[in-house]
């Protein structure tokens, strides 16, 4: 199965996910990692849809998602960014393109290694809790955390 | 907001709805009214690309559908016969793709009036039974009132 690039677009403004994790981390300088990624879930009778996902951009993996579920999933960081260039020149046409924009502006930070120190972090942050995929509770948590006195 | 086609394919693959609903209707020859409909619901603050799609195809309208979604809907027989002509010279690539065969199979079935008689209604409810978005117990109930001796 072939994919067209608009396809793809209009597929991802329909079941894409791009999401921002913040989980603690004890090795980090910061105290956290940063876990960027990018998701389309399926039932597994579309199984052959998620590969032809991961042939298209050449990257990701095809993993259970949950009981008759897979996603096609990409975290990793090479693949990431080789994402967000393809969604610069082939917009979504959702409201989801406000959330990638912000993982996008995510990623170029880690880019330029910014998740690695308290400032940066603290700015990651604070944009992973204005996306729509964001867990508001447990990032303010975070948020308190780093930006307390001591 | 213009919508390229294998966009509309990939939205659709994510998002769109192929159904087929069975009602009763006194006035119909064989006692029950075929309604098959095309159906994308999307949040609220997404009208901007269902009203794209009306733009589009240059059919349906958009709809509240509940709460804070709202939804593009296509029910003219004229729209629901372009529309098919559509998706047949751009294929889903989803096993959706075998829902909209069937759909399109009923919508040529109606285009010879076979809705109108019971064989054919018959034959349009079999149908109905092996798509996805059927409501089984429902069909059951109508192709055994229809099938049933006297």
């Amino acid at each position: 199965m072939e994919l067209e690039r608009e396809w793809v677009v209009g597929f991802t403004d329909g079941k894409g996910c791009f999401s921002v994790g913040i989980y603690p981390h004890p090795e980090m300088t910061a105290g956290y990692q940063v876990l960027p990624e990018f998701r389309i879930v399926q039932h597994q009778r579309d199984v052959q849809v998620l590969y032809a996902l991961k042939r298209f951009f050449k990257c990701g993996v095809v993993r259970k998602n949950n009981e008759d579920r897979l996603e096609f999933r990409i975290r990793k960081f090479n693949c990431l960014m080789k994402l967000v260039n393809f969604f610069e020149r082939h917009p979504l046409k959702t409201k989801k393109q406000v959330d990638f924009k912000k993982f996008a502006r995510i990623i170029r930070l880690m880019e330029r290694k910014e998740h690695l120190n308290k400032n940066g972090l603290v700015r990651i942050v604070k944009i992973v809790m204005t996306m729509n995929t964001s867990d508001h509770e447990r990032q303010s948590r975070i948020l308190r955390k780093l930006t307390e006195c001591g």
